[in-house]
């Protein structure tokens, strides 16, 4: 009976025990979540500043930015990691946007690109068409339309959710062939993102790369060979799906920008082009603080990029945005000497919290306060008179 | 031997359920705690529209309105909250403030407060002294010294961190009767929170009360009588401590808010108040939602009374701003219709994130973009050119 009660008793302790440990990996043990969440500092580059002219009333070309999952704690991190400073602070007109979509408080990327592209709000998932599945017009297409040359950059496949708004017009943001077959046809002058394999791997036999090469574009493969054009139609596909995460993807997001608009700015007429930042968002659902800073730093410095375009031309009005904060993400450490962030999370989804608008430019005076995601594309359309 | 086997494996059984119990109240179960945090949503109150003069140049009052602890989701919560709305919509031009102190990445209130109050970044703790423990000088000081009226309004006791750095030089925000005595010979005219005990009931015996009534001061202790007075200076003491967590305390902020501003409004020179939502902060220290929105709303309220007056006049510059943020809070669940909001939270202590800077009326443009705590100060000086 004796030996029964100490096997009982070693029994229970060694299952609590058991236990203990099971839930020490998941729940219990911050010190090493957050070990493993800190951003360590790296190198910092140096901001440059640009002044905003005050030559012209309303823009000629506009570059909206979405970097995805970038709420203000993530603007912060990076803030943090490069020393206290960012490109973004060149950025003096401020403004927040209410994220939620025609059915959830809480946005995904589809409905929140949507928005965005279209200035409607709709459902979750949905791609460039309204609650009722019917397709409506977004800003690129009536950009297009007036003569504006368009583009497209993403560090994401340029068939995903955020990019496709500005394309497609699609149920679902899971259509990704129907949404690379949007391309054709569709006006747009320059795009630059992973996604090979929906152009050219369908289920329909097409090969969309060479019907894209049909209608003029230069269709290239690799970094290298598209920062060499310098003009034309150029179909940039960088990726069999998506790119790689900083620091494998290098600065494929700068050399987009910048050979993007360097082929856009080409037109008399004016550009619109939406470039976005893909990966912060994938850096919040895993809960990572260094892919959230790397990524962060990255789309920053692609806002440095655009910066150094407008600021040189006068006419160009640029729009900092997201389409939702990911992760539930605070700062509970840091330290802006060394670049030390860390961060902690809520969830491993998107949050409800409202996103901060930063504008530059001509116009840029129009994108303050507190606005309806939707309200931006209204007010890019106003200004370009679309 | 197999009794032996079975008593040991259902004890293993046993403990294991046992840890799983305790684990279950701290850290398992997400749905009961974030049923516990949720704001379920109650009336909303209107809010009015105000556009900004644009007569003035230059203000000639200053309103500094300071949410403890206010952070961007603690903003949104409220403004889910009530509905999609709150006064703070009516401010256009915003910025951020990056609010780590002189020792630490995560301010204390006392440092942000002084950071605030004196345009200089010092050691968690400290109130209105340097790194070296010297008195600087604060902004209401040298609105006295100029000649226009001051004020202090706060929901927590008036000589708790936040207001004691705009009146006290004191190395520790501890020292609480040393803050009451700074009251003593401050030129002050209006003050209304709680704080009682420290004038009344003090280890050196000084009855403060009675100094200020030597000084002139109307000294009243409840809300009815304080908000009665319409000129002459005011101490109004509210509560032993601190004042009650809404919806004991009633609109004791709006209340007080409208009487301070109907005196130090009829003086010509103009003034200077700062008005403090204290308890935000403590909803976020506690992680509970309902305190949060409840004293976001409040808080909001009494910016919706000051907006009144600035808008009347013309020459009053409102700025909203926060010390910090509190509790690492995200959104991760809400509805605008039924104003239902579910925080979540990451610590229980301050993180680092910057908070957003709000400004109305002349001079507003001035406290856009990104700046450090210690510029607001800076810019209030130079507006009033103190």
């Amino acid at each position: 009976m004796k030996n029964i009660r100490y096997a009982f008793l070693i029994g229970i302790i060694i299952g609590g025990f058991t236990f203990a440990g099971c839930a020490q990996n998941e729940y219990m043990d911050p010190a090493n979540r957050k070990l493993q969440e800190a951003y360590v500092g790296g190198d910092f580059y140096p901001v440059k500043h640009y002044q905003q002219s005050t030559r012209k009333k309303r823009p000629k070309n506009v570059i909206l930015m979405i970097g995805d999952g970038m709420g203000l704690a993530q603007v912060y991190a990076g803030l943090t990691a490069n020393g206290g400073h960012l490109y973004l602070e060149n950025f003096k007109h401020i403004g927040f946007s209410k994220t939620y979509s025609s059915d959830n408080y809480i946005t995904d990327s589809a409905a929140g690109g949507t928005a965005l592209a279209c200035g409607e709000k709709t459902y979750n998932g949905a791609i460039g068409v309204n609650p009722q599945k019917q397709p409506i017009v977004n800003i690129r297409e009536l950009a297009e339309k007036k003569g504006l040359e368009t583009g497209l950059v993403s560090t994401s496949a340029i068939t995903h959710a955020t990019p496709a708004s500005f394309i497609a017009h699609q149920p679902s943001r899971n259509m990704y062939e129907a949404i690379a077959a949007d391309f054709i046809n569709s006006g747009i002058d320059v795009f630059i993102g992973g996604g090979v394999d929906h152009f050219e791997k369908r289920k329909d036999g097409r090969n969309l790369s060479d019907e894209l090469r049909k209608d003029g574009y230069q269709v290239l493969y690799n970094m290298y060979n598209i920062s060499q054009v310098t003009s034309g139609k150029l179909a940039g596909l960088t990726a069999p799906i998506h790119n790689p995460a900083e620091p494998e993807r290098g600065n494929m997001l700068v050399q987009s920008t910048n050979t993007a608009l360097n082929i856009l700015s080409q037109n008399k007429k004016g550009y619109f082009i939406m470039i976005e930042g893909s990966q912060i968002d994938w850096g919040g659902h895993a809960n990572k603080t260094p892919y959230v800073v790397e990524e962060m730093l990255d789309f920053d410095q692609a806002i440095g990029a655009a910066l150094k375009h407008a600021a040189q031309d006068g006419e160009t009005l640029i729009i900092v945005t997201a389409d939702h904060e990911t992760g539930g993400m605070s700062i509970n450490e840091g330290d802006m000497a060394t670049g030390k962030v860390v961060g902690e999370y809520t969830t491993g989804h998107h949050t409800g919290i409202m996103v901060p608008v930063y504008a530059f430019g001509p116009g840029a005076e129009q994108f303050t306060g507190m606005m309806e995601n939707t309200d931006i594309q209204k007010k890019i359309k106003d200004l370009l008179d679309l």
